[in-house]
């Protein structure tokens, strides 16, 4: 990439302070700014490195007052985080040329349907009646079960196992080494202590635009599908149980766990590290704070909840005060009562 | 599947209350049941259901007492849950045909000894001296190293690896990427900062009928055995660290990680985010709640246990209360101590 | 391995207590000793074990005082635990005989370039402009990027995908199923409530003589590079976010999460199934109690920390001593105030 601060200005629609005809090559971030590069300021936290990077120019808040004087020639936008992404994206889809065709050895069963323009790598084995759109990249050594449909414009990386009979959108992308459809995990007990495997016949529905990170885990319903709808967002080693369904954009970070048959909302962010009890319905906008653990159905729709048993954050975080009082207060409970 | 309700409820000892010739071809969840489909009624929580599913029939207790009438026929049994899952066994049996042969591209050494009617998936590496019972199928893409026993009935998932010396028993499934034997995480501390490597020389031992989910981890044994005994079932992303025994018919969910050296007792119930503390014993029919975590040995077998530090669930959840009116017991003790 | 008790002692700069000329042929834990087996006694807490061992020798501490007879050769040494895995490394040395060549099928590009006395195991992509140091061994149904730069004496086990321009040093061990450099978890929020993926251009950097356990995720930074210092020991399931800075001589164990752009200092120890949040800086030498939840920059060193949010462990379990008194407490407070 070789653009002038004025033209990238141009592209996020900011305007500039400083000398706009200097040369951008590249991206930094702000506190290992160098010269040539660009960076941004979006959490106040980093102000302090804005008057020391050597970035040659920094993308900034229309709102920031400087306090000292700056090297970098400043970019003003509206929102400097979602001007940088938008910037980084144009970069990507300059830079990245997705690969096409079909590495060997890999393994393409003969009913299987595979579009236009697809990418499948090596060692990948591909069962029967397999449908996959066009556009999509099966990265090197993916398995994929029978019957299974993915969409178009996915990427698909390597290590990842799609159970048998799962439906995968379009535009999702799959990072290393998930897994997708195995076993729920249903054992009946039984009256000697042992345990029956109660068969898990469903499948998992991934709708369009979802985003799942490496070896997370989505286990395929009972019966029915657990679903994961239209553009959530899901990070590491997260664990979706049997006939769960996370509802449209909501996040989810890593570690955590949702049991099984329980409906999250839409819109919702679960932080790292929750674990959500099953068979219970999580209202539309939950904010959870990460390692909570959410016991009990959430009604009311936007609330932010804290703690294990989860409740609301305020209310925990002021528990929590009061317990760190605890000794303080015990000891004057004490001294009043001798 | 193609039955009457009347040849179900033979198969599953219960009683037709309505129209019994009806026929039934698949399963649903009541609240999705439709025309043709038989589903259960078990949780009393989802009792509604019952009066507002189209399933063509739902199998329910002998206790149940109907409070509306019912569109469905009814099939009543001791236990609804288990004779669903008697049902659902019946057609798996029925319908799943296990593959068998040797798929190319896949690699077995020759000092290998493989058993009858087992399968081998595409591009799975089979080391020496691997022996492998019958009726077993590993299915592509997994890493078998040396001296490894896997015996009969079982099924080995796409993306396992196991590590050398491991033994595996009969009816063992072990579902995909999760990884059997890696080294235990020993490193002893050394007095300039650094750490030294401490070879893990023993093995795992997988007795008869144990079920492990995807992406979960068991160390191998610094000497001796890492053992996790007959009947055990383990969910996804579990943690069993470096010389652990995991008691008989003990059940572990999701996220939950147990530290090197503990023996956890039979019949046990672990939930899901538990942690359990190294070099402690769990006593037999120990239920731990979801993410709590387990630091001293547990002497008294059958107790429930919840919170960080664990202690009986009861004490747990009533000091919770306590907590919880914190604010307004202090409020009420400064008025007083004004 | 054949030696006499006398021959070990030497090894290892101990004195034989008993008799020197027993022959040794294995390791056992001290409570499963066998005859012809040599163990150690490390904790205090299994010195009952001593007393009863068939093992012909066992490493103690000079000292230890034996308060009952013992069967055994006794090697008094001052640190058994150091004793012990300086004889089982001279032990592992002795037998494990690395594999060099390359198994076909397997892939390298015709760019990569691979070292001296090397192993690629079967199955294996290696893509383009790869390098890869003098006796490294990456097993079979290993993915490795492209412009992947990989050391001297590493070994990269079975599943492991190491995804493009990611760095790894001289003897790093990557165990089973592991995923470095996969996407970051950033997805800028939109007004509408959608998520737009932010690009994570950046890398991860390993540097020398780390260990990363199984099925543990490290991923790429945003921009920059997500760095693992010289010497950090990383236990299985573990969750590297992007741009986090791991200090050297640091270790992590199982179902730990480092959240974004954090930085851990050098020689902490952080325990199981701990959360550290974004963004903030952990001093050296702090010790994290296991499933504490970090939330703030903990500005000094050596601290010993517990609990969520975490704080003094001291405090910590002070305070838990004192909710466990809770109803007694409130119970005191309400006869006084009746």
């Amino acid at each position: 990439m070789k653009f002038t601060v004025n033209q990238i200005a141009e592209l996020i629609q900011g305007t500039v302070n400083g000398d706009g005809d200097q040369i951008i090559s590249g991206f930094d971030k702000i506190e290992e700014g160098k010269k040539g590069s660009i960076s941004f300021l979006a959490n106040p936290k980093y102000e302090s490195y804005l008057y020391e990077t050597a970035a040659t120019a920094v993308i900034v808040s229309n709102q920031l007052e400087l306090k000292k004087p700056v090297q970098s020639a400043l970019i003003r936008v509206n929102d400097p985080y979602i001007a940088f992404t938008i910037l980084l994206q144009k970069y990507q889809e300059i830079m990245a040329v997705k690969p096409t065709g079909i590495q060997e050895p890999s393994y393409i069963d003969r009913s299987a349907k595979i579009g236009d323009s697809t990418f499948i790598g090596r060692f990948t084995n591909i069962e029967s009646n397999v449908q996959i759109g066009n556009n999509t990249q099966i990265y090197d050594r993916v398995s994929i079960g029978k019957n299974v449909k993915i969409g178009s414009n996915c990427s698909i990386f390597p290590g990842v196992v799609i159970y048998s009979d799962c439906i995968i959108g379009n535009d999702v992308v799959i990072h290393a080494n998930s897994v997708i459809g195995s076993d729920g995990f249903g054992h009946a007990p039984q009256a000697d202590g042992t345990f029956k495997a109660i068969p898990q016949l469903g499948n998992v529905v991934i709708e369009d635009h979802v985003s799942i990170g490496s070896n997370t885990t989505i286990d395929r319903a009972t019966m029915g599908s657990t679903i994961i709808r239209t553009g959530v967002k899901i990070d590491n080693l997260v664990q979706i149980a049997h006939n769960v369904e996370i509802g449209q954009h909501t996040a989810i970070a890593a570690q955590t766990g949702i049991s099984g048959s329980t409906k999250v909302g839409e819109n919702c962010l679960i932080a790292g590290q929750v674990g959500v009890a099953g068979h219970i319905t999580i209202a539309p906008r939950t904010i959870v704070t990460g390692q909570s653990g959410v016991t009990k159905t959430v009604k009311v729709a936007g609330q932010t909840l804290g703690g294990t048993p989860a409740s609301n954050n305020v209310d925990f975080l002021k528990r929590n005060a009061l317990i760190r009082q605890l000794p303080e207060i015990l000891e004057k409970f004490n001294q009043k009562n001798k």
